[in-house]
């Protein structure tokens, strides 16, 4: 099956969980145009758009950060809004701000031409009052899931098992199994 | 004509415009999915689909406030910034920035289903330190425009004559009559 992604970061990290699964996915790169909606609505745009191209089985994945006291912001545009005002931009947004309540949310779409089907995972947490940890995945500096006093960018470990992205996949994995076995 | 838009407000403001060019417009509302990209691929776009469905000559205009400091934030997701952060969102990512300059742009797209062109005015300015004057046009009450000391909400007459929708707008009128004459 193809992954439609152009970072190799997250392509490692999905392969690996979609191993335990028995599914092998192969890493493809598109310039697909993205439409505006919810992560729902994008994700199941470009898969349809990617597998007009390469006419395959696919996935793709679209995700967001949600922050309850800016009404969702970033939210479908947080890739874009992190490029433009990182993650210190975020913490000037909540300065003063007493709700600091945000989730991160993942979507697979899959399809395979006759089919497409959504997954969703949401990780709950808040907003911290400054970065910490390793840069790279986006806005996981200023994010620290429930349960926990640390960023998602101080414990990889941990993010690894409980993300947004993970639980979206592992629903993906599960009913793919499931419906593999049916087909006998 | 038709003039593509769910703003009252700013069908009214363009239909006096056109006027002076002996041009009647008439609004249309649709819903149309928006793409990603600049103003003028967004313009561009909701003309082609607004075309399709209403297969008449017809105008779209797509706009954004960019702030230089900010990597060009809000901009394309310039409507859709302000739902979310409001003008007190911006002045918040602006305290402690120097450089407040900023531009708004717009983008006037027009197609007759043979052709499709692009009309874009700009008006250079910076962001205020606090909101001023009557609400309504979004980002105009922190805009400041270059060689005055009041923001665009503060002073609708000068705007009415300055504005980056009006520049856009006088340079489509200028093609149009232009245009209409060649066809004899």
């Amino acid at each position: 099956m193809k992954f439609v992604t152009t970072n190799i970061h997250k392509f490692e990290e999905v392969r690996t969980m979609l191993k335990e699964f028995g599914i092998n996915i192969e890493r493809v790169e598109l310039k697909i145009s993205e439409v505006r909606g919810t992560n729902e609505e994008i994700a199941m745009d470009a898969a349809l758009k990617a597998y007009s191209i390469i006419k395959e089985p696919l996935i793709v994945e679209d995700s967001g950060l949600f922050i309850n006291a800016l009404n969702g912001f970033p939210g479908e545009f947080s890739k874009w809004v992190y490029n433009k005002i990182k993650p210190e931009g975020i913490l000037k947004l909540m300065e003063g701000v007493k709700d600091r309540s945000a989730y991160f949310k993942a979507v697979v779409a899959y399809t395979d031409g006759k089919e497409i089907k959504t997954f969703t995972g949401i990780v709950e947490g808040s907003i911290s009052y400054e970065e910490k940890g390793n840069k790279g995945f986006a806005f996981d500096v200023i994010f620290v899931p429930e349960g926990y006093s640390k960023t998602f960018a101080e414990m990889p470990e941990v993010k690894a098992k409980i993300s947004h992205r993970v639980k979206a996949f592992k629903e993906f994995g599960k009913w793919f199994v499931k419906r593999q076995t049916y087909e006998f």
